[in-house]
């Protein structure tokens, strides 16, 4: 279960509040890169984990962490928007401060919907989806694609950085900058503890190795028509990166044959001449039988 | 540009219809673990590679592929729902062969919208969504998401090979399970070639280091209340992954202090009470000042 | 900022696991009327609070606890999932029993996406909607989201009460029922201490009633094209409930005319028709001006 | 404005609930092809109408009678739903009514989000989305658009006539179905009266046909890599269907060159390989220059 | 079954359009907060509704009127689009008006899909999504809903009154803002007919009491780790708003343990590590027992 | 299966890169008028198609082709974009030129997520929707499906058309509006095959004539409360367009009586006043038998 303290993991400060800034902040909260994400991300898979207890614990640690990320992130957008608005409308243009600011690139819905607030939606307003939460029940794929959401979190972060010169979120982005670092290590850390990549691979690495054609499992296939040479890339010769197999490269053919599908049941209902075989004399058979 | 042939890259043979297990190949196709974002993925990281010529090469080699998985398993679909209707409404229970198909996990959509074929959706209905498609513009942030689409993509296939015993289905899945053991290994290629871990992290290797708090950057913040003490495990002691830090261990505390945001401005159009400070006295003020 | 103890808020006991019932619990955690939706709408109805500091306390707290009940529902379907699926094929069927569990009730992407585990989703497979998070800013608006969500989220725990006799379930759920009572009276409490609905009324009350139109305000419209009398109801006669009017009933009329649009312009790229009046004598005249 | 009748536009009768129909209902209300689609579609473009009068009067008349088609199937699954629960409690398998039921086909959120009625969503409980609704604001383009949805939409109906020998559901879908063949001739009858085919394409018909290079506007290009000749069909030679040019056809061949973007900028935080050309030697470099 | 009329319920009056404002209406629109929810909101109440004919008959009406809404909105949309586009280019900045009014805050799709018409969006062009119509089956839930509904409806009516000057808008939204207090007044006297909060609570009432343990549903439950004393809230103490029971208050704590969960099965196909318990001593074992 | 050539089908050139313009552009990508859909409807309706050989081959072609255009739009976009970024913060006004990107109307999810490239949304950054992947297994429905795909879409074009300047983008956007053209006759090109209107209507032709009363499926039913008379028209006098009846003109009237449902039953849980018959006298019998 969980416990709060009132006070923020790291202090956020606005020095200018800038609405088109909090709509891009928003990214970072209900982005698929955002905290969001990756809050639920591990936590539901530490609810789900089975197996050795030590990554259900650990994953419960960090997914309590992002908690407070999503926090520091709404109460940058806040203070963001203070100042968004105005009850003074604009003698001279005929627009109010507030359309102004959706003309700024503020997000309208941070004034119409939220008062002046964050909101559990991307930098397009677009809401946040449980479809991005991944917790597949294999450890692997999931520290797999635990290290992919903070480097793509990190990668936002970064642009976000960019994005600003107040100092004082500059501040708290080059803190949560630097628990993305701590975060991509830390996964990495339990694939390592694992085995590293050749134990891990090929994901699963439960399902027996005899129940997969090995004549396709380390072949690059090409699918250029102009059929190039194979490239100078460790991709298409040597040993695979997981230790099981030889890379090779082969142009693409097909192994199997053009697909046929049986014509149409009569309660599909279909048109008439999918059925009768299509369109020579069908128009007699049809009025003949149909109508 | 793009060209086809009417072959199937592999063998597609149904041995006895399913329309059970159509359903759950659906996931396969338009699901999140699927084959419909596998290919737009590698094919949208492709046409907006910057950098090195050889990875826009790749992606769209490997993009064009999964093209001809998603038609594989389209095919498979539809020949699991053969026989999935009949024009005879069953006697005694007054519900016809498809209802009872229905209550025996077919997807109704696969009849009702579909007139027996597959649908670019999940093995809920759920549609394919476009946010799912990845492409972040950092080289090795895509290639981890690409490690993580290939290994929740082959834990699927390796389950779906489970759900089902019909031998043509087994033989499609067994190349598929291959082929996502390759691009397993394809992707960690690339990252070997671009240094390994040591020199890809942290994810942007681009961002100066100086600008991030190096305290907060390799630290297990643990936020058990009843503060442990460090496990033994990799992430908490010892080199970090990336070979930049020392990772360290420490119990959760605020480095913030708490949030405070401004009064609501009147043109938001909160309750006056949030205007005037509260619930004490409020009565009054608000019908002196408003009504 | 958040901490967390590795113990449950309530025991959650599944004495006879169910993946059908796995599934209806799954509307309790991803569902509209879930403990995601509660959760990140009460921490962000939190961090977005203008106005008296106890709200924004007393928001905070409860979302916390709310955090505790997804983990609680979450470990009931993991335990609900446990013996959903088995290495043995059906030799007589030729169905494996997962496909049975499918054909059962089950969720398929409880096997194949998350190794039988919860997911973020509703009973449908629907992902969590990021929209259903509502803070307006308003705190008289957000205090009735708030009890409209407590009211639907313990009808769905009665209906899902109802539909188990498992007694580890029901216990769980008589907990999780009891918890939205107090929450239920919780918010109407505070629109209590915010003056009642005299003074709630209308949300927001901040907005000057002179600038609305008060014939339109207390009115009930009838668009029955019978035209019947005022039924005996409360809404059409009488004091309203917010004590600033009184209620009367008509008949629907019109009290504006046609609505008038200008013809599309040339860069709208409508049809030609559109632009030059319409179906009368028109195709002499497009094909001398366009083509 | 809009106005009601108590009464159904045509009569709803149940013979033999059937809570599994109920779900497949479901397409027709909020699905693709269903009822809630096209009311609001033919409403939206009657509410956006520019140009000839007649055209916005009749949209507006069919969007209003779709109003009470949604009615009708509303209606239908409720009536559908009857019977759907009881309070006794299996006591050989330990499982509810409920629970057979979702076993049985049932959508859960039929009883435990809906209390046995209608919802807003399609067979598979995926939420209708208003981005079905289409209005261009090119009359031939949205006529085009609602032939389409009665074409799917009566398809539907035809399949759900087929999956119900109740008689009382038969006779309400025949009453839907002999609507909908009225709706398809309807906006045929639009283009018609608009010149038929010959005037209204290339749609839109008031875009300068010298905007587009004719050479390639009637060319059916085959993308097959075996160089087929052409089949015998109407698309490939003889003049085509709008009467301005004559189809050809020809093999798939580039037209334009290989694409090159520029590298990332720095601000774009890509990884530092892809700004330095990549694979070779870059770590000297990177070392130097970044950290 | 419905009915219409040519005219509109009220005047719809643009006196100087602004594309930037009609972004802004979408949200009336196909927002969260918007006409067409609580249109398909109250006629599915209406529909489903069982128990006293008033509600059902009263649901149909105002449901019916809010079609009228969406109407008079999207009018307004249509009627501030126009002046949007030009054909001329402009000159000096390469960029047309089209271009500039995407720039200045306009929706594009406004111009690239509808052509200068309203869309079932929302103001940052998000879909309307169908999960948004609540009709739970409980009269006194849905009532609450629809409450919810009106006052988050009014709020964003007013902050649209704010953002504009145009007087013919604001005659518009100061009419539906008029309406929005009816209906907020309607729906809770709907609630005060039915006996009250005290009667009505908790929702739903004919839930047993006894089967709800009577400790854990009147105690405000603090999470906050510092362990403070009750504030001076009316929701700490005293009786509780339903008469039902005595506010009490308590700090956090677990009442369950810690939680276990099974293994993961053989065809789960979680890595091998998760089923031999984790990572010590496993390579050895795995590579015996798998490869 | 597929192939590739690293040309593109059609030169892809920018001569003055515009952020704006690529945010305009994606609507043809990822919008519901855009290429993916179109490219997967095709290749959908071509892998489960039913019937004769012919269409099945067409459709996979036309898929095929549409792939090129997916990648001839992503790559504009990348190209629009370069330039939307710089190192340099504006000294004056303290702003990022991203944020001004972002300010005149820019996605900012082009630079936040994407590193400057294309992604799977529309214009307004809503994700592509499987949903609208229209393959209804009825060839008819299915040519009328993809015309109105290539109607809308062609529009879309014109208008990307009329929003740029740019000689290289409008040279691009020509080759796809010649394409549309050849589409959209190609399609109606089927439709003629197939034996034109007349036999393909009512789709579906299979579906017996008279299982639908023939009253209904050629009248138009005003629902206009004024009663005016039928206008001269194409729809309400006259043949029907498939030659199969009269078209005559009615005012609406309900020919069902009203609906009515059972009470809920009591594991509904609907409130008690719902069960007992509603507001008269309820809270005794409440109090009585409940609590």
């Amino acid at each position: 279960m969980f416990y709060h303290d009132k006070k923020l993991q790291y202090t956020v400060r606005v020095d200018k509040p800038n609405p088109a800034f909090a709509r891009m902040l928003q990214q970072a909260i209900g982005g698929i890169e955002g905290e969001i994400r990756v809050c639920l991300q591990y936590l539901f898979q530490s609810w789900g984990s089975r197996g050795p207890q030590k990554y259900k614990d650990m994953l419960l640690e960090t997914g309590t962490e992002e908690m407070a990320h999503i926090e520091m992130l709404a109460t940058a957008v806040a203070l963001n928007l203070e100042g968004a608005s105005s009850t003074v409308v604009d003698e001279i243009t005929g627009t109010s401060p507030i359309v102004s600011g959706i003309m700024g690139g503020m997000d309208p819905r941070h004034y119409l919907s939220a008062g002046l607030a964050a909101m559990a939606v991307d930098s397009n307003g677009v809401p946040f989806n449980g479809s991005w939460v991944v917790g597949s029940g294999n450890l692997a794929a999931d520290m797999y694609a635990n290290v992919m959401a903070e480097s793509t979190g990190r990668v936002l972060a970064t642009r976000l950085y960019e994005s600003t010169d107040d100092p004082g979120m500059r501040d708290m982005l080059s803190f949560l900058i630097a628990r993305d670092t701590m975060h991509q290590n830390q996964w990495l850390a339990v694939l390592e503890e694992l085995g590293g990549v050749q134990n891990a691979l090929p994901i699963p690495n439960s399902f027996p190795m005899t129940n997969q054609p090995s004549e396709f499992a380390y072949t690059f296939i090409s699918t250029d028509i102009d059929k190039p040479e194979a490239p100078a890339a460790r991709w298409v010769s040597g040993p695979s990166i997981d230790g099981k197999g030889q890379f090779t490269y082969e142009h693409a053919r097909p192994y199997g044959p053009e697909p046929k599908l049986s014509p149409p049941p009569p309660e599909g209902y279909a048109q008439q001449e999918q059925m009768t075989g299509g369109a020579d004399g069908f128009m007699e058979k049809v009025k003949e039988t149909l109508f």
